[in-house]
């Protein structure tokens, strides 16, 4: 990372987190609406533009924040003491502004009502399963690739997702900031405000397990 | 890049236009002909091949001409007085050149009218936003990567391309000499006369807004 | 490879092949059920989600574990004398456990029967030389690029994989513990018991002949 | 490349293209079969198999042999005496056996008939233009990124492939060896005897414009 002031990296998660958001917000408009009823190609296309969109977003914002656009992350980094809890906190709110930000402008780009609130129920325990896996892939590729694989890590990050939003019953949210956000669009990619509890706590509970289990796993017995 | 005389540079501009936009509107015909009315399909197609298609032809020619074949690429670059205005114009006329070969050589691939103009409106304020940000997306995008992460430029590009398809909801043109070589096309891919200068301005937007906040973003503030 | 201690490998193992059968069975029940009928979009998805997260697993476990994941791998490897008989069982029995565990996560995420077993027939020749075909490539890949090109192995061995779900008639299981573990889904992914005793013939047969032809194929002849 | 003696650089041609032969038409039966008469998803299975198979091809029989696969691509360094007479007729002739063994190779995988002659015509001055474009771009990509971009060769032919599948009229044989063997399908990826000659001559006429274009384009004009 570069030496960067503190209000350049929240402008840079802001920023990222508003154009990770209009792209999963977007492409799930422009799915929705030429799939015409077809979902498989609905969420292929949603998936391959949200890869694609986040791989590009990791290598312009990594150098500057870390490029986390998600609470889970940064998280994660508080919990592991790599971050101050005020740091953390003003990343969160800035990762937050910056989702709902995002949700708006591919609803401007679209013709959609400015302010929507969700209809599609995500309930039951799977679904929350499946987040806290989902979230668990998640921290796991970071923090199993950013030590030995750093080169690598935007577009393994970019590749989990691609197969999360397919391996996972949730298609993969894994991001608090994503989840509240996606419950102000009444389209594709949106979760009605009364599952979004059992998502946070799901990935919540993915975040933990692999901050538990991977920095043990990763680490090396023998020194050469 | 390499040291390069202008006028091999001007034919890197123009041939790599010309194969650009054979890709665009070839894989856009190609797409409309097999999908059968499944537009979602048909655009899938053409964002796979124009992604695909513009990464390589930045490795190609990145290190001849620098790559732009986007005459907002190069009004940026003018205005960071790193190419003068008599160069800029000439790269400029050598994208549109090559823009309209290129329409042309996909029109003889498909033996489709050698000259059509389109018929494909794409009005509203909304398809003008969609261009501002499309577009300042793709210059953040090369503004963002090319210091810190040259190696990854190419593949950044045509996978931001990748996702713009799909999450600006004009399908992301991004480029004045695509918009109007795009006119003389009367296909998916093509965009009526009359809607072009909405679509223009909202690329000249885009690309100033990006001008404006991504080198104060990439900025270091201490020194190390 | 780390210098990491054994049960530290065959977490490794056993983790990777978990998430690699979560990946592959939770893609095709999802693809099963968005796709409505349409095999070929289902196919296609869980193409994308398989070969994008086994990237990302190889290049998190790779330096753990070596990322086999695959009894036939962990063979070619005994055989090879790269690896000792005890530890390659152990390895083998890593994988299995791991690519049952995996069946059953994405059984759970989905809302499906914890314990099933699959009735989809793959019979005849065919689809046992299809197998033999897609192992060989798999190793043909492993010992092709892991001195010239390892850097390249994480996506060579996903590509790969991409390209074997299409190319070989049984769509490449290519993998005796993925064959035996995806016996226990009844969906997409799945493979009547009867069926696995011939897959897991070709796959070894491939295997050894890759092992007999690729080392002769990449030797140097000449020093320089 | 390796310092390998001829034999076994005869080999790596005819071994990897008879793989490059069984994932074309390996992938285009499946397509063919799943998509149930939905060409383009058809198309795009055939696609994203063929890309991602070539890039693992080349890269593990680059260093063997170079990876040709392709008379025209022998041909062009031929003509650039990077190749004599003896060895580049060695080459074709390895390349045509692999070709027809790997046709052959996909019919058993899929139980088709050993033996076809295709009956899908592929003819009209359109069809031909469009392979010369084809080749004309498969060679102006290798010559263009093997000097100064040898790192991103592998991948940017394998993408080449996938926007020259859908831009071009003719699905981009761009391969004498490829089509000849193509002839003996009678499937989605077939072509008939009597349009095999047009499209040879297509491909060898985009192949020496290409020749004579890009070693020029790509020269420096001042020594540093």
């Amino acid at each position: 990372m570069l030496r960067v002031s503190l209000s350049r990296r929240l402008a840079a998660e802001c920023l990222g987190t508003t154009m990770l958001l209009a792209i999963v917000v977007g492409s799930g408009l422009m799915g929705q609406r030429l799939a015409a009823g077809n979902d498989a190609l609905a969420l292929l296309a949603n998936t391959i533009a949200t890869g694609a969109g986040l791989i590009v977003l990791i290598h312009i914002f990594g150098p500057v924040s870390g490029a986390h656009f998600n609470p889970a992350v940064t998280f994660v980094l508080l919990l592991r003491r790599e971050i101050g809890v005020a740091t953390a906190s003003l990343y969160a709110a800035a990762q937050m502004v910056g989702a709902i930000a995002g949700v708006w402008a591919a609803h401007l780009m679209f013709a959609a009502p400015f302010f929507e609130v969700s209809t599609k129920a995500r309930d039951g325990l799977p679904q929350g399963f499946a987040e806290a896996i989902a979230t668990f892939g998640l921290i796991g590729t970071i923090l199993g690739t950013r030590r030995h694989r750093p080169d690598a890590m935007p577009s393994a990050i970019g590749l989990y997702i691609v197969a999360a939003y397919w391996f996972t019953a949730s298609t993969s949210f894994a991001n608090p900031a994503v989840t509240i956000a996606r419950g102000m669009t009444d389209s594709f990619a949106g979760i009605a405000p009364h599952s979004i509890p059992l998502f946070i706590a799901g990935q919540l509970g993915g975040a933990v397990a692999a901050l538990l289990l991977f920095p043990w796993l990763m680490q090396e017995d023998y020194t050469p």
